[in-house]
């Protein structure tokens, strides 16, 4: 303007901007977009009752020069995919600190109800010898030395298992050794980083990613198991939509109904038989095919979600679809007492079960000779305990809450196949 | 005794136990030690004014037969490197039930802190391309799968090269990426695991562990960073001490000497030089001689301890002592900004400093030819901003306050040279 500069100053702690109003006269400096500065002056209420800095110094700490290379220009709109292409500076751009802050929030809310519900937070290891769910899609680790590898060399192993005298993976679920904990400790949690090496371009998948995982003893109905999960996730969302009503107004306009969607809505159960019955009879509004072995694509779970109105358990699941260690129903062997939970625009957010705690029957799931499994049979065998347990996508939950496109965008550094920037 | 059972209960939720009485009648069952049951009936004050149940039912849920290869007999007290070996039973010990709701009370009380101060949660990549302080010892990461690898495998790069399309690190420090939030978060940490890749049998290193790591923007002095620090220790350990007494117990009796030694202490700083003098005057106490290029040994770090009788700091460290990234003393080019918090027991707890923000100064200590860490002198291109900043080993910390000898015992499942079991 004539007589004085405005400009829009943000320090980061919120989605708000400050405007501090600069007269010509104290303007000492080239003010651009990006630039840091400190200004000093009176707070005063602007003409439309907002608080405004009457700024009388300002100090520019950083310039910021756009011809240089800076990426962004201002007042211009980018997509999510210009944007990831500078993760360095993603942070400072209006949407992706909002996502930021949310997700901060998330993974506060979530140590806070678990805490408040005695559970205790275990790290369980990123490094493990326990190729867990026996699929082929893991990182194997080995340093970045050959002189040391060399040294370390014992006669009977390889190089490549130098250093742990055996092969060692990076984690793809920390359960087995939460279950472990849980039998010394009762309640307990991890949330950590888990890893898979897919060669994948979905939208919903990246090679390293967050994942909450709970495990609880003494619980032997999959109902009390469920109601934990509802509580946890109602929990949350209302928690975060009302601390992130700001930030959450950076989404899309979908997204707050989204945070409600899981706060408000009744979740449904559906046994897995009855999920393919709603399915079938729908079967000609599919895209994709139903198919028996992969379970629900998708499409149809997202199908499910709408059609109940409200997120989604499937439980009762054919137990060739699920891992080894899930419980058999009662009475029916051919099932597992395992649940899926689908919300909104992604589908599954959660996977859990009972375990199964027959020795017996646990032993004969395992693959004969595997005695890499000796210790989660031990649990079993000595002061065994009915134990069941969940691990949620922390990643699709924000990509599900907030209406993300690409999960890529949910996390502040992203990695994908052929993907690791930075 | 003649009437009654006595059997002492523990769920893992604290480390008392409550002693269930069972008249012999009601007795169904053999009850051994690590067994786990469901005990039915009523809670009385017993004769010493304790709270006892009275049982009238039983139910075994899991047998616990020592000479089946359980490990642990009643009553017997085994050196933790004998529990060491049973990692999946271990948590089921009384002291290391304790170690784990210690250990989650103070990850609990750190997250609460920073929330408490406006800090915000990013959770820097475990995987990266960025070969931090360049030092030899990380671990590189390639999928587990060979057919994948030639699947992905582009023309110009090595099979394994091949799923990131350059080789991938596990972080060793998640420094570097903070600081590309804090300029546009300004108040940022991590707390996650990191690794390194050494032959070390010592008793304070671990492979994989856990550092939480702040970054502050806008800190221009270290000061600031000493006082923010010193705070941060004394409230989380006198908030655990409070709320962990009974666990805490179960530790020697130096340890809750050791929570009050970082709860209500004075902190001392000395420069890096006033400890050099205080050493040299007291050389002839040490076994390990003096090194000025590898800096004070643990030995000299814990005698500065006592000698302050307190936590203390060293700052002003020499600049070829230090990494790249730390900022020149004011009219003292050949120091930097840095500290040190030595704490007892253990030595080294904490490592920070002001962060180089100078682009030229910055880029000079950069090996000419090293693209990799362009990212990283773009925040000092665009928007520089000053930052200080700090990392603090977690296990580190928790060997100090609760005195323990060897720091595999601070973690559920530690991994070093030579093991990485389950």
């Amino acid at each position: 303007m004539k007589d004085n500069l405005f400009v829009d100053v943000n320090d980061g702690s919120c989605s708000k901007k400050l405007q501090v109003v600069i007269p010509q006269q104290n303007k000492n400096a080239d003010i651009t977009t990006g630039a840091s500065l400190i200004a000093t002056g009176k707070l005063n209420i602007g003409a439309s009752g907002q608080i405004e800095l009457q700024a009388n110094k300002i100090d520019i700490l950083g310039e910021c020069i756009i011809s240089q290379g800076y990426p962004f220009a201002p007042r211009k709109i980018y997509p999510p995919e210009y944007i990831r292409q500078y993760l360095h500076l993603r942070p400072r751009t209006n949407k992706f600190g909002s996502l930021l802050r949310i997700r901060d929030a998330l993974n506060f809310e979530i140590h806070n109800f678990l805490h408040l519900n005695g559970f205790i937070n275990i790290h369980t290891p990123i490094l493990t010898s326990s190729d867990c769910e026996g699929a082929g899609e893991v990182f194997v680790v080995t340093p970045n030395n050959n002189e040391l590898l060399k040294d370390m060399k014992r006669s009977d192993i390889s190089l490549e298992e130098a250093y742990f005298n055996k092969k060692a993976y990076l984690s793809v679920s920390g359960q087995l050794h939460l279950e472990a904990a849980a039998h010394g400790l009762c309640k307990v949690y991890t949330f950590g980083p888990t890893f898979r090496a897919e060669n994948s371009k979905s939208k919903h998948h990246l090679s390293e990613f967050y994942m909450l995982e709970v495990e609880m003893a003494f619980t032997e109905n999959i109902e009390e198991l469920i109601s934990f999960i509802e509580r946890l996730i109602r929990t949350i969302s209302s928690e975060v939509l009302n601390k992130c009503s700001e930030d959450i107004a950076n989404f899309e306009a979908t997204t707050e109904n989204n945070f409600m969607f899981y706060a408000s809505k009744p979740y449904h159960i559906l046994n897995y038989a009855e999920a393919l019955d709603v399915l079938e009879k729908n079967i000609d509004k599919f895209k994709t095919a139903y198919c028996n072995k992969e379970g629900p694509s998708k499409e149809h779970e997202m199908f499910l979600v709408k059609h109940c109105g409200g997120p989604v358990f499937i439980i009762n699941w054919p137990k060739e679809m699920k891992p080894f260690y899930m419980k058999e129903c009662v009475n029916d062997p051919v099932r597992v007492s395992a649940l899926d939970l689908l919300g909104p625009n992604v589908g599954e957010i959660v996977g859990g079960s009972l375990r199964e705690n027959d020795y017996q029957k646990l032993k004969a799931r395992i693959p004969a000779g595997n005695t890499d499994l000796d210790w989660y049979l031990d649990l079993r065998k000595f002061g065994n305990v009915p134990t069941a347990g969940f691990g949620l996508g922390f990643e699709r939950l924000i990509q599900s809450l907030l209406s993300i496109n690409n999960i890529r965008d949910t996390i502040p550094y992203p990695r994908w196949a052929h993907n690791c920037s930075m």
